[in-house]
């Protein structure tokens, strides 16, 4: 009974050559694991043989159960691997990823974070074609592409056969695969969603995400993969750019710097920190508010917050603090009232806060259930007044490009009238940061170059691609 | 290091219609568990959704986690279930059965007991035609042939597209197969593993590998699928028989009657019991021993005791005692000897043996190691002779038709020649039962209608099905 | 649902000195599995430090889960071991054994086979003196008197303490004690349960429930620990004898001869199997019976069917086969009909008993209610009699000397009348052995040297002391 | 391989009467996680019998868990429960609280927070009694204490024998005591730790550490326990207070204020957030600096940066960000070096701190490794300079009331002189609140009623009783 504002599918670290590949790729996808709490696996090429281990559970614990002779292996050239998020009612085990798979007697491995968003036709035409599935994933459609396009060519040359097979697919897909003798990352030619390299001393390099991966494991950053590329590293670790398709447009995810990365970051070619802090800055001049305190709702509102207080000068005061042993998972069948929900997981300070003008900062508002009791809990406790700024605009619309929003009836913006929206959450006074004023924080790209589809609509695909997406849900080898 | 004889790969159990059916596969696969116990699975119809439930572990295990509204459900129309045997030195979950998969828009599901011998060729043409793998095993090729046949059709029905992928196979299958509202079985041309048939009073049916599985859940036993039929329920549970191959010969695996099948049941139309007893009063007529008391080798060695006392009127006593609790895969880093292995084991009474010339009645030997050290353990309590009758002749060649002998270099009798075995086991006289013997000894099928590879290397197919049908290891997904 | 005829609580197995202590000590617990399935234990001293690892579960599985550093310890002087019986209902992890406690600045471990019949008045008359008491066994009792015996001592000699800690208890206790220097054996005065010594050739000893574990771990057997006997070994390993109580009777349990122990153990000097054996014969004179087939209810019937059969002249079948994967403990809620728990772990052998006279040879009724079910299985498949001559006289009285059988009004023998036995359980036949003729068949000692209390009520303690044993239910840090 | 700061033993929450206990419990124990991550236990009146239920793990790990018949039960009328900190190497899961024992036929459960100075002294005069111990906790010794008080009396009142225990122990003792019909709040004379009161609307009463449990479960605060007194509830949910002992002088464990309590609690009548805010302020004052920008080193130095930031005028920033997934008891053998262990948890932002004067805020610095570590990462990302502000004064003694610090000799003001430490820390300046300016922070008691031992030596109580406070570790039952 936690309500995470949305579900991002996944976060993706692979390494190619260096030292201590087990111990980088660790570093790396720890660091992603705000991305995916749900799951995680890796895949690596052992003593020649490549293999797969994943499982449910942090990565930590994911990771302390590696078979003994992986870490005994002196000479891992290379490895992917991946977080993956919980999704409500039951997650299943064998939709976790690297997906390994034989083709072609190759084993070929995949990790993927994104949504494929016409995955359902792409099924459907397999299907006709006599393939057989055995998860619920996009994910699977890609390896099966690449095995149908591998029997028309004279000498299997597995990327030629993902070139062709990405050409039947769109949507958001940040990819790794790796072979025996391969690793590749590729990047969707939207470029939805980030995907970065680094280098290390020692001649290996990481793919990432997000830079916190290459930041923690001891990387330097290099670029970006650039939407529409596929990079490639061989046997002898040299790095090989091909560009498979044109890319049409950027749609470069906002909301991964408005919610989903990590501050410490570069997403898209800006640093999420300075993204965050402007948008609080930006949010102080389009919607001053009269108030003694300004308080960031922990921990996504941290940065913003302190951009508002710096640029409004009102003090900033840490007036909620967070329980962070409260699992994202839990459920108590005897703590059902939301206010205890809240509570459990963030705490006002009486003394912080009682008697004063308290404005919060909020980076999104979703549902609006959790926002409506954490106001009434200040209430509660003797506040003046309750203000509320949220650093980007109300959402209204689904994502079908990799973050599982609720439905859109759920959405508190197109449950209640504007002008109703701030009494409904039993505030003194509500402001959204404009979109404008949202995309005037990020600098390294034009404002359309962003996708905003969740906040306007505007989805970069045509519109028969997002119709129905949903598959349905496909349990074998699970409870 | 407990080292058994031979693994064979699976026991099958399935029910159609009647009430508590998942009583009944639970006891009925139950008594099949001495056909493997690595992992057990289950896949039912739940509430109109086909559900699989596998994984590691005995079957009441692996019962016992059955998810709770499969229980609650009062409706399950069908269900198939699957043990599997352990194979050394790491099994793999998710090689478990049934195997379920999606197909043409619907959940199919399948066990398989048996091996399929142009499993490496089929699986070479599948992937010529882009098919990727997700296990090894060679069940899961035959999914793959079905969902290709059904593409070429007009009208999916899934039962022909079986027929015509079974006409691309060859080897051992008996099969279960399940979707929404079907339930089939299947037996290879040559039948060379049993496969039964049984209802109940309320109009259910059971499909068993051995009929101890329709006694047990108490249906009465009907008749076996032949070789070379599919036999189909449909929805209203009409039961109907379809032949969808000519059976070129019958080759009923003669070891199920020496080793495998539990002593209850009947397969290929005789009493394993009966078999068992006659081989052991034929042993004593073709190979007489001087000796004070016969003394099976618990438990396999039993029945062939029986006769060999009867026949023989020499006393017969348990002089051997078995400790129960040495699971399978046992393996303790400080118990490296064998001769400890084995006494864990098998226990000589002292008092029954000491002073007396013991004559050891055993099914098979296989490697001889086990053999060997059990005898020393005879010899260290003081027995005065110790001689060993044997209830089929000497392994000699592999099998490719469900059960995992050792390496032919590996068998006993392709290491020591025949005049030496006798010293080579520490024994005073060895004497095997003749093949003519042994197969006198069944009474439904005449002596050519069983196939005896392992003892005569007569494969019943062509060989060059035969030669290399081992699939590289693949290990997606497990440790 | 499966009933097991009695619970005893315990078999214990220690060693001092020699190589290889944790194989010795696995190898001979295991053996002793059949006395308890619920818990396993051991304790060690590892680098001079006593250390206790125990847990519920097998053997095997428990010793699997050692401490590493135990197993790298190549200087274990002692150990000694324990495992326990599934008690109904819930079994407590920590009233598993070894207990491990400190006691005037040493640890001290014990473990305990049997009962103390003045367990409630020794625990009140503590619980006045200011006694706190962690778990519910009566073995704890005996570690509080032996710290408030060595109170009273200038030098704190723990085996003195021990001697006049004995002699406040009374009752049934074979018992294993270790320091960091000591191991100890003791044995109540009237001796009701086997404790036998043996020894390695490399000087090493063992003490264990039943000499089958000398066999197995390949130790001599030497002698019985004496009734009243306290067996010392020390620092430098030397074995003292020492007599710490006259014994005024000895009172050995029959029933360990009648089902408990392994046939392949000497206990209290006579062999297992030759007293069974002899049951049979006697049974034979005894009780004859006009039948075409003995057939032994496996396993604990075996020999005294061997016997009977012997001494009959008619011939013995392995009519009922027992699957061996029925554990004790399960529980399926779908599974209660008393008839298919019974089919599940004993099948009869419709080819071996149809059509005739059969003659079935249990070694003891308790409730009845399963040998009921099993008989009618035997009619079901067409028998055209069936009889049953019993092993042991009608179990009428309850144990409090460590073997926990049902309530007296739950025996059979005390709900329904002599003459109604038979037609009770729908036998054609059924007669018990005799009391005295069981007695005849031990020869070690004479008759009144055995304890018959379960079948005479001749308890050999005084009565007041056996009323009200039971202890309420104590299930601190238990679920 | 992550270094806590310090240990302390210990959170308790307790609950008498009202609706909802075991909800009302769970909130508030979770809210004390942050004392204690390695074991949870609670202890309740089910249908009239005490249970308990703990195991290692988190509160919601082990809540998750309790009994169905605990959550159906509707008439709880009492519980305590506890969390318990991990202890490096090896945490023992018998030494889990609370502890239950039967003592004069009552059971009797114990939570405690603290640690007895006279603890040694105390279990050897037991053990001379005849004492047996089966944890190695100084909370079983108060047990103890109180059956051999209730010995002496003709009504066994548990109260009177707790109150006589009590007067035999000397240290930090904040315990919760609960019986059938009682609960029990008991602070030691000194009030070391704290221990407050509060109410619910239906008139329930809960006991917590601190107050955030109460807030967070929703009782009002009514007061703390006083030092020395003993709050008792009986049967009917009256509040009786009774004071057990003369309160020497206060010794207010100044440490709860700097690092330990949460900033939303009140402790010793001060509320943390004010208390640490002011440290901060202080600190401003008396160690200025000439920077470009505060950074807090989360989560603890929060508070004191707000302080500091507002006093001194420089800009506050959130330059050091949390991985809050690193568990603290993570050891993976292939991350070693102390940089990236501390960058596994703590990630500079770049863009924040390249190129400034920074001056972190720390709470405490204990060790001082990690602080190293963390200053060099700082380094390494370009900061131009780095000071470091302490909270608090340099950390020189032990504790013997209920914190594990490392060592002595493990300090870092211990090991390096004073104007050394700068530059073993490789900062450009260093500075330590004073001892005067620290305790010029709290407000509700005087100087001299806050024990500051730990800085200044100065130990409340007699120097004997705390020379040798370590016990042997015992580690019966566990691995």
């Amino acid at each position: 009974m936690t309500f995470p504002k949305a579900r991002e599918h996944c976060g993706l670290c692979g390494v190619s050559g260096g030292e201590s590949i087990l111990e980088r790729v660790h570093l790396g996808l720890h660091s992603l694991q705000h991305r995916g709490q749900e799951a995680a696996g890796i895949m690596v090429n052992v003593d020649g043989r490549c293999r797969v281990h994943k499982s449910a559970g942090l990565v930590d614990a994911v990771f302390r159960a590696i078979p003994l002779d992986w870490r005994q292996c002196r000479n891992l050239p290379r490895a992917i691997s991946h977080v993956r998020y919980s999704t409500a009612g039951g997650s299943k085990e064998n939709n976790a990823q690297p997906l390994m798979v034989e083709m072609a007697g190759q084993r070929v491995g995949i990790a993927h974070n994104g949504t494929l968003c016409n995955a359902l036709s792409v099924r459907r035409k397999l299907q006709h074609e006599g393939v057989i599935f055995q998860t619920t994933t996009d994910t699977e459609l890609i390896l099966h592409l690449m095995a149908r396009s591998l029997t028309k060519r004279h000498h299997g040359d597995l990327w030629e056969a993902l070139e062709e097979a990405l050409g039947e697919v769109r949507g958001a897909f940040s990819l790794l695969l790796m072979s025996h003798d391969y690793l590749v990352a590729v990047r969707d030619p939207f470029g939805f969603r980030p995907l970065s390299i680094g280098d290390f001393d020692d001649g290996g390099y990481m793919v990432a995400s997000e830079t916190i991966a290459l930041q923690v494991a001891g990387a330097r950053y290099l670029r970006e993969v650039a939407p529409g590329e596929m990079v490639i590293w061989g046997p002898n670790n040299t790095m090989v750019s091909h560009r498979f398709a044109e890319s049409p447009r950027r749609a470069h995810c906002i909301f991964e710097h408005v919610y989903f990365a990590r501050p410490g970051s570069f997403v898209f070619g800006d640093s999420v920190y300075e993204v965050r802090k402007a948008m609080g800055r930006r949010l102080a001049r389009e919607a001053p508010v009269d108030a003694d305190v300004i308080v960031p709702v922990p921990d996504s509102g941290m940065y913003a917050a302190l951009g508002y207080a710096e640029e409004s000068g009102i003090p900033l005061d840490m007036g909620l603090t967070r329980n962070h042993y409260v699992g994202r998972t839990f459920i108590d069948p005897g703590i059902t009232s939301r206010r205890k929900m809240v509570m459990r997981k963030l705490q006002p300070i009486v003394e912080a806060l009682r008697g004063k003008r308290v404005c919060l900062i909020e980076d999104s508002i979703v549902r609006g259930s959790t926002s409506r009791a954490r106001v009434q809990t200040l209430r509660d406790i003797g506040t003046k007044e309750v203000h509320m700024r949220v650093s980007c605009p109300p959402h209204r619309f689904g994502c079908f490009f990799g973050i599982d929003f609720p439905r859109r009836e759920e959405l508190l913006a197109n449950k209640v009238p504007p002008d109703q929206l701030c009494r409904t959450l039993r505030l003194d006074s509500l402001v959204y940061l404009s979109q404008e004023g949202m995309l005037s924080c990020v600098k390294a790209f034009k404002p359309e170059d962003y996708c905003c589809a969740c906040f306007d609509g505007n989805y970069p695909t045509p519109p028969e691609l997002v119709e129905n997406p949903t598959l349905p849900f496909f349990d074998a080898g699970g409870p």
